[in-house]
């Protein structure tokens, strides 16, 4: 991703993301139920570096397999590329952790744009106040080991039941993430832009006591005129 | 519902309004499961305007449906009557949007006292700060289209598997929103306020170190007696 | 509880304590799903006081019950002792109140050391206000008669999935609820102020950008010998 | 329980004990999501005897606890009384069995009326062989000290989210299982025998060619008229 | 729907349906998880005949209510067409039911195709031997009073997630129900006869021991030669 | 596997494998809430040999992608090795079809030892008729193309929240279907052919009216004596 495209969907809202992809058939690429942990006031940007989880046997998920220096998931935040999100598929279970704050920390010192998981995180409480976004469904204190098996890295998965590959680009903001598969995110960036100028015109408009009929979507002329000026005048 | 009962109703909580409503044999009033989009720190009140979706068959959910000035999910934004709240029957699926910031700023510009969906709105942060209260399950961002069409306006529906009736009072606090059966709404106003009284009593007794039992409920002449002494003090 | 170890416990988090309870093959521990009502910025740390509710039958689930002065609900709240945590087991259902405010105001003047509930508070906006940790799953207004009959006192329970036994050591963070058995908190506590102690330093390190791999869990001489430098430097 | 009550109990459906409930204001006293395991021709009838589970801790639930002469689970097998129906609280979760085929072979063999769970019992096939009624959510095979630990014999309990006082009459038919409060026992199955007859007659009438509107419920004295001379000749 | 097309329908499976209906990009045509109340082995096909269930409040749904002549549940039973399926919005609910024996019998007298409920049915066992074919979630005893108020006839609705406007064409299997819109039922159900046709010549192939790629879909000279032979053959 | 375990293990049960797993610390292992798609009167035994699907991106997953060969899920049914069975990770969703009757046969066909997924399949009624073990959770006729990309072969995968490695042992029975790690195969299979011995005397005792304590598990010499005599008696 180049930084052009970084920078337009740093400007977007996850909502009109949605919208551009649904244009184009894709209606499930929203990541579901997971929130901000900590919304740290600006969007998460980068593209996919994946983990995937499975259920934890016991025999194979004590504590001493941390002392394993190749335990995936660790490896994991040691070679999630900077500028990458962290995007793990935990199968929607957050009966235990997916990480915690010293993982996460790592992460953050190490560059990654951000991370995801649709399980829950320990230490939520720290890691919200950490500088590096992350996205969870609920806390949840009890150690990855109990349920999770780091399996495999950068592998496609399913994260909150959308479908994410390697390099797809994760996009969040306060609300929710989205999964832009990689070829489209240039254009699909673009549009958002151009979405995002008319739909700020409109709250203005909005605000202005016109009614939605025939202003969103735009289907009257005089609408038409006056966001073209409106553009002029904003620099939009 | 005249201006007096909306006042009493701006005034006493949820809760206590679920307990009246108990003593009358209603007992599944409260909708469940929905919260404030940010707290706006008073009540929201007024008679129910209701808007019911289905699933979302996709040949009939595309884009260019907004184009239709009749689409129902517009036409309810811009004829919900002022001072009224629209509820919406979203089948409690909150997989995507029931509106967004666009449209409950065009509600709130009308005049509207309120909006709740059992689903979850798009741009919710938006809409936290915007000054009309708003109820939902979650934030999502995929448009409404995604999973739900707009269908009737102001018919009997479910919202949170609470029994919603246009015109129905629907009042919401910081915890929860209730529905009230517009035949009852004064009576109830009238109680809740009463309650509301001796709740306030009782809670500074307890902050006294008075002991719950005898006292809430009342069952001992001392609290009633000095309730009374309260109530003329205090001006209740 | 000795004042010793709920001091210590007072300074550790329910993720620390989750893994020593881990190596301890206790993995369910953690009551699933419940969060702050309002965090209050410190643990909420003391024994267990049970309280059982089972389905509500609706002839025995009048409002007239609460003039009876050996109501369970209202007993457990007379009888909790001080400096215990009343931990109620509402079946994992919040559709009714486990409690509200004006018994958990009550608790908190009794010198109870917290609540938690796998149902719903309701009065949840001033219980997070009040100065009594509380612990739940979501906000719920109706009257707890609607649902839940309360029915017994310090019995063995079920809250979140987990096992809780009077006199059970409860520790409840920002994030999450765990359950000690009674006779594992002193070692516990020992353990996982040790364990914090490696932590607090682990954070450190990773903030001056050393690797997770070899460092947590420590594998190499270099930390080990840096970690007890960091000891004595800190008084840790 | 008498004979009589038994033999009424033994001819009705559970579909008609409902409403009957239903006209005294019971409205939950079906247990939820249970079924038969193999139906075997003929209802199941008897006061129950409840066994209570809790969350398994893993210390307290070893193979060896089985060793235990008091272990709950066993006990209750072997004191449930002769006629008797045993309910268990499984507290909705089938991931692990509540009970075997031996343990319900033996209750057959003791004189038991039946079995119920709300979760699942491993070798259910054989279960379905067994001339003893049983009903529960699924089959489950893994022990039942993996998940529940058996905590307490004839306590009030929930079972499918339906309350179950000791003594309370259960029945089973194809369908689903009911709770009678004890109390009520006799007069909803006088009720349900009168309401048995005027419904096996009102089929016969459908088959004829009758609209229900009028017949059922009865409004229409043609119908009333009807239904005499058809209890005079069919002895009901 | 004409006969001819009837008669197609019955003759193929949902399955094949619901593919003619993905490539149409129709995605969520099929209700989910309901299943044959007694497969009567023959498939279920007609025109839907709506009814729609709100949630029930207490005060407007006693058993008096059923006295009532204009009971849309029992108007339901009276009008619907001859020919046509019955399909009820239970709102996924089975707790209480949806409708029992004794209506269902009615129906099937009045010459009543079908009748679907994401909900549940009562006197499941009788409906069972009935014949009319019946689907719904599960077996539910308690009267529809109990949840569900019975509110609308022929209003478009949602059933099982899937959109049902009046009109659509409802084909059941032993399998699952899907909805096929009203003006795509001709065209969809000549496709599914040539899809059945071609499917059971592969199934021939493959009980043949010939590998499924490239018969399967089809890719090769060699399976559509032999198919045309088998068509010619067979008078498919 | 060699031929002699796989004797064994068809003739125990899974209820007796999954406590011979309990023993060896092994508490997950039973894949949940599947059942038989028509039980077939003996058990299913086989290695896994895997596939996981990934939720469905639309433009990756159109009717046209069956076309390519190399399509992971027909790759799956030419190449799964004679005696394994085929494990599916199908996230837990039967909103759409794991596989279907044709594909279920071409297995059969190929000499596939059964098939297990933890969606469901479409032509559910078909595959109960085929000579094959299949289990699911419930019949879904949409193409699986709708919810489900097939994505990876023979990977370790989550089914039914068990974790399953290639290899493993499967083994199903009218019940459930359990996961037995490879190497633990022949060990588990001697103890639960022991343990059937036992268990198979034991039912025979209690049908002689013996009670359970002492007996099972056996704490008393008269069993254990009489256990030798059965077991030479009866060639065990």
């Amino acid at each position: 991703m180049n930084n052009e495209t970084r920078e337009k969907l740093m400007g977007v809202s996850v909502a009109t993301l949605a919208t551009a992809l649904y244009k184009r058939g894709l209606r499930h690429q929203v990541i579901q139920d997971v929130r901000p942990v900590g919304w740290k006031g600006k969007n998460m940007v980068g593209p996919a570096f994946t983990l995937r989880y499975m259920p934890a046997r016991e025999d194979r998920n004590t504590l001493a397999e941390f002392r394993n220096p190749e335990h995936p998931q660790r490896v994991a935040i040691e070679t999630c590329p900077e500028g990458a999100v962290l995007v793990m598929d935990s199968r929607k279970q957050a009966e235990a952790a997916s990480a915690g704050d010293i993982l996460i920390t790592r992460l953050m010192k190490r560059g990654g744009a951000g991370v995801v998981t649709d399980g829950g995180f320990r230490d939520a409480a720290v890691i919200a106040e950490l500088d590096i976004p992350a996205y969870h469904t609920r806390p949840s204190s009890p150690t990855n080991l109990t349920n999770n098996e780091a399996i495999a890295l950068n592998e496609p998965i399913g994260c909150g039941d959308a479908p994410v590959f390697p390099g797809d680009i994760i996009v969040g903001d306060a609300d929710c993430v989205i999964v832009i598969p990689a070829h489209l995110a240039e254009e699909v960036a673009d549009e958002a832009v151009e979405m995002t100028a008319y739909e700020d015109f409109v709250v203005e408009r909005v605000k202005d006591d016109h009614a939605i009929i025939g202003l969103y979507p735009c289907t009257k002329n005089e609408h038409r005129t006056a966001f073209e000026a409106w553009r002029a005048a904003n620099n939009r």
